[in-house]
């Protein structure tokens, strides 16, 4: 059986895409390389064959593993995602997104399998755009705007130069925002459904605290995220990069609006002063031609569902009374 | 009196810099970090202040260095400089140009000191161009085409943001070529003129040995190099990328007929499979509009000048009869 080996497998889109795996195809073998345990319950997931305990920073570590699995498959998920924290520690940022995928497609280089390697990036590599740019195509110039960007850039670069320069099975997505049941609350999405459900629930004021509630974001549901990475992985074009997007820009205001109206709650909504980065971009929105003409992929799931789905999993985790 | 700190002293170009510092400018203390002691003279050197025996990819190393020395100027020289090695040791040139570069903002960024920097780039940053958009200007499109091309697209990348987002005082520089006496012989006119030296003392037969000699550059002299260096730490604009060239391309063939002319040696060109590597850039010609707009400068030192004053240099270096 094909083995897959999962970096960052404790990660929110990791425990999705075994999931969806289990689900759908089980014709793989699935490991996984995480700094910690995942939440979810991965002894007893059928599709779940091996779990280590690695920092990918860690060089010798993740050769020795590479060498003794020799994966058919990398789905590099392990990164440093939040641009938040990457102004605050941008050389940890750089590290933990740049540094650890050049260890991997190294290791593959050198020990010389034949491993594809899908390897996630980031709408935030394309930088502030003019409105008449949008929505983004992957063959227009990158201005990355935050040491997050600017790591995941190179990290690109790196993947272009391993596929082009030493013939490796690389390609690439340029990931739009994620959202779904079990992101974290320091994304935005999660965060303003987390309050939502406080609000309903009485354990919070009706205030909901954002950051600048202007900028606009393509969001993709972590589902269809998972279906499409398993895709890119078995049929992606070699050397290319896709975008991974819905093609369609919401503002932050928009989307509490909208949770407004199908919870039926009012909140008045303060911007944190602390929550507004040095540099941010107002507008991403990305377009989804290149990956539908190529695989034919594009996402399934509404805003709306995505949206309910956070809610009902909010719902289960906030006690009614904290 | 103001403090400058060179990283890579030790290098082709650091002692230029310091013999050019020396000569001219009187008025500041130099100091120098380099992981060994420089070749030259420095402690007779009446500008030379102190030396750091330091690895910069050391971060408590040059943290403590910046912390102690509190330098007004920084002049980044310390560099993994050579694209056939960054295609050997892909790793290396990354950590040893981007990570060590990263490792001396983001401490500027901590100890806060008012440090201005001269982030030194290269033409390689451009990647393959089409031949209609020459010469290269600053605002032209990355494509970087290997591992040291990425290495430095990530370093100006990092130096964009550190200045925009952090406020940092850093002006970057794209150098193209640089050639003259006392650079290593895994250069390309260095080695050329050195083995022109060898066939002119009888020690190696008239057969040239080089890589692709289609290939054309834009070289400069390392007099102007170190001059321009100087003007920019003190005058470049901030937050800003200049072009260090000289306008003019050569391809190595026509190097050599150049040599042959001026020595009137005649050679048997050889060029060895060995020492052409997996990707290369056809032709690097810069344009030097915008620096000489800016604060001036353009090079002095004709191609010729330079050639005799290598040929000079290696005639030195090497005995009659090996």
């Amino acid at each position: 059986m094909e083995k897959i080996l999962i970096t960052g497998i404790s990660g929110f889109v990791g425990g999705h895409f075994v999931d969806f795996m289990n689900k759908n195809h089980n014709n793989f073998e699935i490991y996984g390389i995480s700094r910690n345990k995942p939440a979810w319950d991965f002894v007893s997931n059928p599709e779940f064959h091996g779990f280590y305990k690695a920092d990918i920073k860690n060089l010798q570590k993740i050769k020795s593993i590479i060498e003794d699995l020799q994966p058919n498959f990398i789905l590099h998920l392990a990164a440093q995602s939040s641009v938040a924290e990457s102004w605050n520690c941008p050389v940890d940022s750089f590290m933990n997104n740049t540094n650890v995928f050049l260890n991997i497609i190294d290791t593959v280089r050198l020990i010389n399998t034949k491993t594809r390697i899908l390897s996630v990036g980031s709408s935030e590599q394309y930088g502030i755009v003019d409105e008449n740019d949008l929505p983004l195509l992957e063959d227009m110039p990158l201005r990355p705007e935050n040491p997050y960007a600017v790591a995941r850039v190179s990290q690109e670069n790196l993947a272009r130069i391993y596929a082009k320069g030493y013939g490796l099975d690389i390609c690439c997505t340029r990931s739009f925002n994620h959202c779904g049941p079990g992101q974290k609350d320091k994304f935005v999405v999660s965060s303003i459904v987390k309050q939502f459900v406080q609000i309903a629930k009485g354990i919070q004021e009706p205030v909901l605290h954002i950051g600048n509630g202007a900028i606009i974001r393509d969001f993709v549901d972590v589902h269809d995220v998972v279906e499409v990475y398993h895709l890119l992985l078995t049929r992606g074009r070699r050397g290319e990069v896709y975008n991974v997007c819905s093609g369609i820009g919401r503002s932050i205001i928009e989307i509490i609006t909208l949770l407004s109206d199908m919870y039926d709650i009012n909140v008045e909504v303060r911007q944190e002063v602390s929550q507004i980065r040095p540099i941010d971009n107002p507008r991403i929105v990305g377009s989804n031609k290149k990956i539908y003409n190529d695989i034919g992929w594009k996402p399934k799931i509404s805003f709306e569902q995505s949206l309910r789905s956070i809610f009902n999993y909010w719902e289960c985790q906030i006690p009614k009374n904290m």
